[in-house]
């Protein structure tokens, strides 16, 4: 039996995603190979990559001026693959903290450059709020300003993305990419850990303006230059070339369900549907400021939280899984990607609702 | 129907780990998840990380005073890797140079350090020996020596691995890992990307000595500072799940089989079978010295040149796939790893008698 999976990442696939893999696996389409054999220079392997590249552009409106690569590391790696790509003869970079994620952002930048502290959405309760343009308090004179435009820990999410002009605005994008449109033309670089709403973790997507693929410092691992990358199509290194596939076809399956105005709308409803499950309760609570409340990710507590275990062991008797909040946020936490069915959030209320009757 | 691969890497897989792949793709032991969609800190998947971890422990009869790490990046991500890890305070790194990826290591290395070139096993005929330990010229104090044990584009492997004492010995065993006993005892650190004889593209196996952690240069990235890797298990960033899944069935596959003396076995057959082949024609040739002679990258020339095609396409006829020699070598490569069964290699032989007759 399926389950219904909340985890925060790797995370649930569409399960017509996985089927198909399951189906190719010993014969992708006459080739009488799995595609975890097929040399990544051989016709085969590239028309998946292209279609994929192709199909990621098409879904996201990429448009010209912007290159998309596929890495690996993840954005734990990015953290440091970005400042030595980016910083050039620049002594800083500018960072807007929103959660644990650009916090580490932040810490890691300093092995490179003195980082400056842009804004913080910290308050009393934690990471609660994504500060808007007007607060942010920018160096004079930044390689680029860092942004998490979701914090998958906290759950906040960054929905009014600013223009900042020649200054190059850089996001991790890793927990709601694909969630819904982005303007990414506002940005020089975006980037993404895919185990979230991409696919299986072990590839990077990243989204960077080609103009400033001239930037990296000379201490910059080749496998890791954006411009050496780039120059050779993802191929320098050999690419992770099984979750490129599995990624190709979460990109097939996003079109032909509409796209991203429509997965936002899913996403909408389910996310709309959850928090209004737990404001109308004063057995559950979010700490997190209206307008920056995460569409993948919502973090909520038990009024109660002696009684954690028991609200985590009666839904884990009903097929939803990985509910257990962040060690460092405590709590519980439901990611409902965009794999996770509304049927699995109307799932969740369902039990929450039983879970707070039987407290009464 | 299933072809013989003789791709030099991403390559042959076991049809019985693909089987198993396949059948547990949506519901991994009851669990309801696919292997992909599993928190990589649940219990699922710790199990399948540990129990990949002690089979190749065991296989390769890894000391207790070495680590086994599983990180991101590939050979290519190593070049760079290494020298921030392992450069510490010293100027210089040595390397020994048999190939085309052990020269693509000297190169990434100037970035970090002033290397050594401390001998080379280039002759008219390309790269053709791995030099004998006798003729290495060390310099006075590097922090590491350097060796690809397996070139897998020239076909060069090293079979005397020589005991450095003090010095580390650092190696790439990328295309060859797991093909025969190695001890590993007498290696400072050694790494290897999967798509050989591995798994899949998009995990890379480091295994280092304990000792040698404290050694990091302040700009190595925290996701691949050897040391912040193995205090977190390999889970300091989120490790490439799916990846090290189907290591463990590899490596599962190997122990079954009766573990590395029992495939090196079968590799001596193989190759010997093949080595056999071309040396007993005057149609077909291979430059390499007998005693570095590659068991798993075979490559060969046809003395008639002009008809490299032709070869080519009467062996995909008959399912011999993958078997064009790397762009910079020209000719034939045929890469019999652990997963090309001999039956694959004894059609190879059979096509290449009559394919020699035909020219006759």
């Amino acid at each position: 039996m399926r389950v219904f999976n909340f985890s925060a990442g790797p995370a649930a696939l569409p399960e017509e995603v996985l089927r198909q893999a399951a189906d190719e696996m010993l014969d992708w389409r006459g080739s009488g190979m799995s595609v975890m054999e097929m040399s990544h220079r051989g016709k085969e392997f590239i028309s998946i990559h292209e279609e994929a590249l192709a199909d990621l552009r098409d879904l996201l409106d990429v448009p010209a001026s912007h290159r998309i690569l596929f890495l690996q590391g993840g954005g734990l790696g990015e953290n440091a693959i970005v400042p030595m790509n980016l910083l050039g003869t620049k002594e800083t970079a500018d960072f807007v903290l929103t959660g644990s994620w650009s916090q580490k952002t932040f810490k890691e930048a300093h092995k490179y450059c003195a980082p400056h502290l842009a804004a913080s959405g910290q308050t009393a309760d934690g990471f609660t709020r994504s500060p808007a343009r007007a607060e942010w308090q920018l160096s004079d004179d930044p390689a680029y300003v860092h942004l998490c435009t979701n914090e998958t820990i906290h759950g906040v999410e960054t929905f009014d993305i600013p223009d900042l002009g020649d200054i190059p605005l850089v996001a991790d994008v890793s927990s709601h990419i694909l969630s819904r449109p982005l303007d990414v033309a506002k940005f020089g670089a975006i980037y993404g850990g895919a185990q979230k709403n991409i696919g299986m973790a072990g590839v990077t997507v990243v989204i960077v303006r080609e103009d400033l693929l001239d930037r990296a410092l000379p201490i910059c691992p080749s496998a890791f230059e954006w411009k050496t990358v780039a120059e050779n199509n993802s191929m320098y290194n050999t690419p992770p070339t099984y979750a490129i596939y599995i990624a190709g076809l979460v990109f097939k399956w996003l079109k032909k369900l509409g796209g991203l105005k429509a997965i936002e709308a899913r996403n909408i409803e389910k996310s709309k549907l959850l928090y209004s499950a737990i404001d109308s309760s004063a057995f559950y609570v979010n700490k997190v400021e209206r307008a920056s409340r995460s569409r993948m990710n919502v973090p909520f507590f038990l009024a109660d939280e002696s009684r954690n275990e028991d609200f985590l062991a009666g839904a884990k008797a009903r097929g939803l899984l990985q509910l257990k909040g962040h060690k460092s946020v405590g709590g519980m936490r439901a990611s409902i990607y965009n794999a996770v069915p509304l049927e699995g959030v109307k799932a969740l209320v369902e039990y929450m609702k039983e879970f707070e009757q039987r407290q009464a």
